[in-house]
Formats: structure tokens, sequence, C-alpha cells
């Protein structure tokens, strides 16, 4: 069974834009946050230093469906499905309810990557990390 | 023929993330930075108001792939191409290249709609808009 | 005795820059967010509308000096304390701290305006608004 | 007689907010591009790789005065003026006009640092970049 997580969030004012809702592109910054909320709940960060090596998670894929605006001040609850723990690359699947109701759906694909002096190259995921992703290992 | 646009545009300090990339978040806004570009370039603004009605264009879809990072300062060429004009939805396609390499490949679907004190309802894409966004008419 | 209001907040990836710490112009984000969740405390929004009038509270000031930067992850405590409510005018103050720490420190100066077809004009300040921001009249 | 610099800049959708002008965090953003254009009109950039020591310019102080919001597609012409080079701070100006019409007024202030594994030490600003800031040295 997928791990699973959900946390709520208030949006914002600075995130609203001219039209009175929640600009598109937030919701890519809702997706990591929640992403990274993920992460801490299972014991882990993504900013991981492991001796000499920085892993690094690039997104390789982001994809969004919006169904119904959101506003400022509604409060949304994001539940993140782990869809994939591969090799060297995870997906998640994001979706933003507000009372029940589907607002968006969101899609995520990231690589593990060692990075080096700015560069990125693709790596296994370490056993710990998927564990822990996989399983949602609890502290 | 579709339309097509291209822009060239430098990666602010504030959009990079403390990876030093350009955060996956703001292909999303660059992409929508062009699209409002190609409007203005064929005459138009996506702010229109018309009588008493007012349209807005939300998204309904938003997809980027991504190949190679931006960084601080780097220079991105942005292309525009209409991929379809339908009955009230647009479809565009964003190529991001550096010197000629992709970086990334965006897909942006919108909606017209008249809004009404924050309501959004579709309706039909008016024919000068349509002419103008098919067309490429230039001013 | 001036209304005082504290809330925790974590420093998210994407408010970092690539000198990996929260971006300068974020600390006014945060402290926007401090300001509407003290609102929201005392049983107010930002966003009233009252009859015909819609109120806004544009700035006219804001300042942030900073002493320690914030990383990623990171928890700030960030205490408002509403410095003077005038007959237009709001100032607030805001205190950044980290396990005690102080980070930062921000001040900001709101105007109570009626709005109008995205025009701004000063008026006062409501006096169920005043009594609840001087206050601290908690619902 | 100081340097100065000026640009122009469109203000874009996703800066605005839902009370439809330009959320006030992003004049800083607006500066902080400023002075990077500047930067480079000198033949400079703020992100140097001098041997194995790396500068940054973490900020100190930064504030804004707002005189007239600023709205969706409008061109601001954003003026830089150096006030002050000092041992190891840099003091800047920014105005905001709109066709001659001052919009609004801010000021930042940076300190040169060394940056290590993260952390930041003061140190005196390079000559070179002293000499390019103040006299304005064109390439």
């Amino acid at each position: 069974m997928p791990a699973e997580f959900t946390m709520r969030r208030r949006v914002q004012f600075a995130e609203t834009d001219m039209a009175g809702v929640l600009h598109f592109s937030n919701y890519f910054r809702l997706m990591e946050e929640l992403e990274h909320a993920f992460w801490r709940s299972v014991g882990l960060t993504v900013y991981l230093r492991d001796r000499e090596v920085h892993l690094s998670w690039p997104r390789v894929a982001a994809s969004c469906e919006y169904y119904s605006p959101l506003r400022f001040e509604e409060e949304v609850d994001l539940t993140l499905i782990v869809n994939k723990v591969g090799e060297t690359s995870l997906n998640y699947e994001v979706d933003f309810r507000r009372g029940g109701e589907r607002c968006a759906l969101g899609h995520l694909t990231a690589v593990c990557c060692e990075t080096n002096a700015g560069m990125f190259a693709p790596t296994r995921i370490p056993a710990e990390v998927r564990t822990r992703l996989e399983g949602g290992v609890k502290e």
C-alpha cells in the first residue's frame, strides 16, 4: 500500500493574483511543501548531506489539473500519495481538496542526484530513504 | 500554420532556490510571461474589459518536463506555439532553450471565462481574440 | 498595552535562493502572513466586504533589518506588535526569532482604503476593526 | 557623482495580488533585478568566484515607501543610485517611476561577505568591484 500523507494549508494573500485566486504556479509550491512535510514525517529531509556526497532531487516532470479555484484564506487539504519509488526516481500524486471537493490534482516526478559544484548526476536512491518513503516508517 | 512567438528572458536571483537553479515552479511563471507578451504582440491583453463582461483565462491544466537546469543570469529563449484555439479553450506549448539546447518543455491549457463577483463561467472565445491568436494578427 | 500575536513558521524550499538562505523579499511575505493570522485571531479578515464598500489595506511603508540568515526547514517564531492604530493607518512591528535569537526585525505601515474599480481612497478605520486590533478582542 | 542605472520593467500577472496591484513584497524583487542588471552593466556579477573564496552580498536592511500602486502590464522606470560604497557595505536607492510619476522609493543595504559552507563572514569589498560600482566603469 502506498504511503500517504495529508496536511492542511491556508491560501495566503501573496499567493493570489489579480483574478482573486491562488495563482496556478503556486499549486506546485504547495505540492513541494507537502512533499517536504511528508519527508520530515518519516524522519528524512530532502537536504541530505551524506559524507562528501550531497544528494538533491531535481524534478523531471510536474503537472497539475485545476478543477475549482482556491481563494484567499481558504484551507486546502493536501494529500500526497507515493505512486512509485523507482531505482533513481520518485513519483508523487497530490490531491487538493476543500471540504471534500477536489480542487486540483497534481503529479511530480523527481530524480535522485548527486550534486557537485552545481552539476547533477542521477544516482540510486539510498536504501534507507527508499524504505522510509515506501513504508512510511514513522519516527 | 500555428502562431509562434519568441522572447529572451534572463533567470533572476530570486527565482533560484538553494539547489542553485531556477525553481521548478517558476517555469510556469515564465510560460505565463511569454503568453502575455504574445498577446500584447497581437494587440491583446488577457485583462479584457468588454462592456459589463469581464473575461478571464483560468488554467485547467499545466505541465512541464525538465531536461537541463537553468541558472542565475542565464538567458533562456522561450518560444510559444499556439497548439489549439477551441470553442472555449486555448492550448499552448512552450519551448525553453539555452543556446539552442532544449532545457524544458511546457504545456498550458486555459479556458475563456466570464468572471463576476469572483465566479468563473466558461464562455466562447470572442471572434476577434480568436482571429488574433490564430493568425498572429500583428498590430 | 499593545496587542501581540505570535506564530511559528517553517522556512520552505521555494523561499530560499541560491545563497542557501531565505530570500530577503520573503521576510515581507512572512510579515503579511503573520498579520493576517493575527486578524483572524481577533475575528477579522483583511478582505472585508461591508455593504457596497470594499475595504483594502495597501502598504505605505515596509522595512526590515536582517541580523542572521534563516535556512530551509528552520522554524521561526514571528511576533507581531501593533504599534499604532491611527485614524486611517496601522503600524506593526514584527520580530523574527529562531530559538530566542533575533534574526530580523520588520516594520509595516498600512492605510485603510475604500477600493472601487481598482482605485484606493483613504478612509477612517471602522470602529469595530480598531477595537479588535487594539484590544486583541479574541473570538 | 554617484553611479546611476535605469531600466524599464513591466509588471507581470503573477506579481499582482487579489487587490489588483503589484504585491508590496515584489518591489524588493524589482530592486534586486535592477541591482543585478546594474552590476552586469559595469562588467560584474554578484555571483563572484574568486579563487577559493566565494563572495556573497546578504542584505542587512531593506525598505520601501509606496506612493501609487502599480498594475498589471504597466511599465515602471527603475533608477538605481549608488548612495555609498563603504569598507564592507553598499547602499542603494531605487526610484520607481511610471511616466515620470514617483510610485515608490526603496533603499537597500548589502554587506560583502565570504561564504563558506553556508556561513557568511563580512570582508572588505574588493578594489575592482569598488571601482566599477563607484565609477560606473562601463565594459
